[in-house]
């Protein structure tokens, strides 16, 4: 008995690249090994309950172009939208979804009624998940939607506003917690601002250090083991948000203690519009210990807005998986698909391949990150070209072992003058283009 | 006797508002007295020497335009540019200057002979300075240009190369300390990358910290009481620099434990190429403690690299000499141009009116900035947007004496409905156009 | 007897530089002479009936902030918004309005009803300009909100979608003939593509071409006096817009034979996103011959999306004025503000504020610009840099009096051996700076 | 007998997809039949002599990194770069190059000197060509780089720059005719302005079309074939430049009457930077009837300059062979490599290495698009979306039998109600994943 609204399609299978069926996947295969262990249990992909189920198409120049039968703010169309999306959880056999407290209830009269509303849906999901086996990857607040929120949320002026996310959040933690969520996202879209003028930075940065203190505190106190995750992003739709980029993060929550507490949710579309590549974002969160889990995207190049496509270039995303491999691969995080259908894509089964085209890309990216892994096909080249860091005196100088000046007597007295080596790019991305 | 580079120019004179001389000041007069203090005290000018006597008009497609008769790798040249530059600096009167060891001394054939170099121009510096009054607001390495360091100086995957770029450093270091200087400055053009193929960012990043950590050792160990000073920049020449941004470079100095040995020189040119504006990354080094000084330039909003052109916008200056203030006006800080004349702007009498021009608009900006300190125009406002958390329960909120959970009652049974306030926006902006 | 929705606020006057009261005028001077012309006759205002109006404060990632008792789809509420809109013109003492459809009467069922509605706010509009003075810039026709034009409306792919969006024009055309409208407008929002994947460029191209020809056609037999206008935009809500940018629009014209028919309507906001100025945009059509009016208004720098702020930078300003002016002013143009509040602008006297601003700084950009104009500040130097081509041999050469080869023959046997000469762009700044 | 230049390396062989020697192709497979013609006149592969033979490797802020025997400013050292550069095209197999004057001939000390130096080293070339049956794809003049151009050259305030850069022009047509070029090709680097301040816009245009005109008519008086094509480029090194995308420029062919003697020499990093993809811009000269070649590189996304990197994302550049195919293929044109080592890429094998990495990609795009082609993949759904417009009434609506008011009576009487159908991008986006 399902709601009817995928027609008769049927649960989306592995059929190999020579296939043409727009609803198989022919590189995503869950149960293929890929460096010992599951494809699936590599990618542990997630669906977006926001641009799947709630998103009906707008822009900022246009309405709604998306009709959903469940397009209504009452408790009977929250439970058809769930409906359908575990149906398309199944569909699809993805593991994981992830939602925000908005996605999913009605919006109440007050905080009061928003709980009652999120609860009963909470005990609708729980038993949706026992059904089907489907998990949540990570809950998350709405902070940034409802008209209270528009000067900031944490970062807000009133404290009231502070209060009232504070408490709401308390609410989608418990959330998380009771539906076995491995993970919580905070992503600040409001924590920033519009003009300086009306802003008091300090103020407004040891406000969202005090919020997130006190999120991490109550995590341990309820046992929640799942891990706390903050969103990057530099703009959009504040002017300037907090949590610009990856090492924005680092040092807020250098600053605030919280390095160890807190790691960061990537989306390539964030880091495209800080100016960063997506791999240089999750190279970066490795190398300060900070990765966590991404949102797989895709932004236009060329809109200077979120445009949160479908992903599907494959050479980037090996890139993006090499990272996420050369730090160990997923823990708790996996591949969120923050990814919404072009507004011109009507079809209920678009929404079916958009997100075969993204898995099947993955699986590719995967695969070819995987086989350079393997081949130490770049890591080989690496690490011969800091060699010369192995030296006796040249870890020593790199701990500490020498001054400045005693470095200046040795370089001056040997007549060092080194000489530059070729840094292999044009090679290294042939070798690249080898595996995708 | 004067080297007759610049004619029969004379003294750059204060002429008043109504004046269309262009080679006299309209607004730039040093003993007109801003919030109790010289306005000369509070800009503190300073000239760049790469730009103004060194830079030949090059640029990615074209060679030189200028044709100046000290462009020669040769003691006597150099010595002519020194003539020539603390003419220029007395025609101006400006304080300060500024520059790298590349700019002043001819190339040596080694370490050795760069620093002799060094040395002898350093003396001829020591002896002008004592003649005209001008004095060295900062000194700092060139760790960029020569092809050694086409892959990082301190970041290089060499160890020889980190060696070189250290006792380059020392060197430069002494010169600061001998000629007085003020602070002293690192910007890191190199360190960064072309490609994450090639790169180990953890390496590099240690690299770095170890690198600054044998300078701030040394410093003390002299007795060196200038600051030290890291400059940000995104981008260019590397695709990728670790010195990003101010919120960048501090995750970089908490990591490495420097937050309180060293500051940062902001430019407007590197704020606008990591999509900040100049006053951002002003307010946001405030805010973290780690104001030092500014490059003031300007840089072209539809250009994507670097134009370090001379600043003309009085009422962006105006929004960046208020930050300025706000912070308690420049310590060992001033205001460097890091401008340069257009490529097309041949005349000797060009680079005079590129700075009076600039020197002007930064005296307009200062003093519209200091009007509205007076006046709090912007900090009335603001103190009254944020008075809310002024009250005891919102401090104690924010001082960490709440849980979650007890917010989240509070919220709950007090049924806490925050209403929005209008952020006057438009209204502050109108206020500062009243200033400008 | 008022809505009183503006409270007790009154006519706004000028005052003066020296006031600051923020519901006063301190440079606009609505008969003050400038170039032997009324200011207000210069700058011949509008108002932008969407943003002030019709915008509900939505973003990306927000819902309504602004509460307007006018929100609603029925006849009463649209009259009710129209009395506001003209008490609101006014209290500014603004002389024009400009409209879409879409954004004055309700949304009907289908075409007949939107016609009539149409109709009848026209009739109520009438009465109202007629008790008022205040008149109509232009209007235009939203082809891009509704859901049937998501793919395009002159060039979608449904040749049905073409021809209601013909027929709207046609309607709006007519109600803009009634009112006595100086120009109309087509901007083509959704006149573009997503991706090249699903477009026929050319197919699309002949569209358009077509459609723009039955407007002009139309224009001409039933007498409609002014302007057709396209607002040339390169993208958002589309991923590529055709009328990318004023050079891309006087192609287009050539192409379809229009450009005597049709000009340009150029905003500030779509300048920036083209990787333009303003004045640049301004400078070309005037150029080409196809200038016709503006959207005044202002975007981030740093945003990648059309922000449509007030305007509040005058050195800016005055350069966009001083092209305006250098082309003679506007004839049936004007300056409308495509200006919108930021969305945390809630109060009424918000919309007040930010148009009293904006009108301020386009009087002080228009009276710095006449001061250039009249001292020749600009245009003598530029004509003295030219003054080359005044010779007889060069004016010659320009009019194809020489072949490639006699020019050849020419420069080699006379040795012509040309010497570069300073372009003195920042005496030029400077000069700039001293009249804003 | 060699110059030794490359060692003992061997002319580079196809050896298929599995070879992992980096000195072979893996793609590029020279005679495979590739929609019934040879991949080699298909791609017609150019080498660029400037980037391959002149660049140093300098960058803004660094100098020569390359160092090359044969960077000298003679006639021996010209030589020598011709015979390592036919050398290299042997090497390689690659069919064609390209150059500007000042890339072959030592720069002289007048016109005379630089056309002497230009004619010995066209008999030079001529020889070379002869023996090793490479061929010249296109000849240019640099009119860029000299500081007489430093204010342009057809635009310049200075009627003798027109003329000298008319004379270089013509004597670069000859030499192209001479050498049997098929293609001449003008790139504007200097034809835009610095600053609007000191620029008339619609004189320099006339200039630049007085100086195209001249052109056009040379090439018909002496009888040269070849293509005359124009490259455009938005900006850099000028802050704008007139050719700015393939649009303007159609728009300046058509003012000056030149649309059907000029066409298009389309590079892909000049795309990116202009804010368009590189299919864009081919795909809209295919409309336009302007296209005739390709510069083929590669610009960094977050670069804001010409990085000129060898292309290697197959993706896109299947998308862009693509529409190459779609418009019928080349003619005259050709896969030019307007691309450069990264300046760490010191070895000789590094020029190889880039070339081969392009190349090979080139092959996998070409052969990708074929198939694309040959399925009717994208042009079978292209042709379903617009199958609307085949309808007879449709077509005449686009034909212009209708008018205005008949098309909105026809709207109005039959309640025309148009229903948006997917755009079904996800799915075409899929279906070129089939593909490459």
């Amino acid at each position: 008995m399902t709601t009817g609204f995928f027609g008769n399609i049927q649960k989306i299978k592995y059929e190999g690249p020579a296939s043409t069926n727009p609803l198989a996947y022919r590189h995503y295969n869950p149960d293929e090994i890929v460096l010992g262990k599951r494809m699936e249990d590599h990618l542990r992909f997630a669906i977006a309950y926001w641009h799947t189920f709630v998103w009906p198409g707008t822009d900022p120049f246009g309405g709604n172009t998306f009709e959903r039968p469940w397009f209504d703010n009452t408790m009977a169309a929250a439970k058809l939208k769930a409906d359908v999306a575990f149906e398309f959880f199944q569909l699809l056999g993805t593991p994981y979804y992830c939602f925000h407290d908005a996605d999913v209830r009605p919006e109440g009269a007050n905080f009061a009624e928003n709980t009652r509303n999120l609860e009963e849906i909470v005990d609708y999901f729980a038993q949706k998940q026992a059904e089907t086996g489907v998990k949540l990857l990570w809950g998350t607040a709405n902070l940034f939607s409802h008209r209270r929120y528009m000067s900031g949320a944490a970062t807000n002026p009133d404290p009231d506003v502070f209060a009232f996310a504070a408490a709401t959040v308390k609410t989608c933690i418990d959330a998380t917690k009771k539906l076995g969520g491995e993970n919580y996202v905070l992503w600040g879209g409001r924590e920033g601002y519009e003009t300086l003028l009306n802003t008091n930075l300090r103020q407004e940065m040891d406000q969202m250090g005090r919020f997130l203190t006190m999120v991490v505190d109550y995590k341990h106190r309820i046992g929640f083991k799942g891990t706390i995750l903050i969103e990057p992003k530099p703009q959009e739709p504040s002017k300037h948000q907090y949590d610009y980029d990856v090492a924005t993060v680092y040092g807020f929550l250098k600053k605030y203690g919280l390095e160890n507490e807190v790691k960061v949710n990537i989306e390539q579309g964030h880091a495209i519009l800080a100016g960063h590549t997506f791999e240089h974002e999750l190279a970066l969160a490795n190398a300060l210990g900070i990765f966590g889990s991404i949102d797989m995207n895709r932004n236009d190049y060329q809109s200077g807005w979120d445009t949160d496509q479908f992903p599907n270039n494959v050479p980037e995303m090996a890139l993006a998986y090499y990272q996420v491999l050369d730090g160990g691969g997923f823990t708790t995080g996996g591949t969120n698909f923050d990814a919404k259908l072009r507004r011109q894509s009507l079809d209920p089964e678009d929404l079916l391949i958009g997100h075969i085209g993204g898995m099947d890309c993955c699986a590719r990216g995967l695969k070819a990150a995987a086989k350079m892994i393997e081949d130490k096909a770049l890591s080989g080249p690496l690490d011969a070209r800091y060699a010369g860091w192995h030296n006796t005196e040249a870890r020593k100088m790199l701990d500490g072992g020498y001054t400045l000046e005693e470095v200046e007597s040795w370089v001056r007295e040997t007549n060092v003058n080194p000489q530059p080596k070729s840094g292999k790019q044009e090679l290294l991305e042939n070798i690249v283009n080898r595996y995708v």
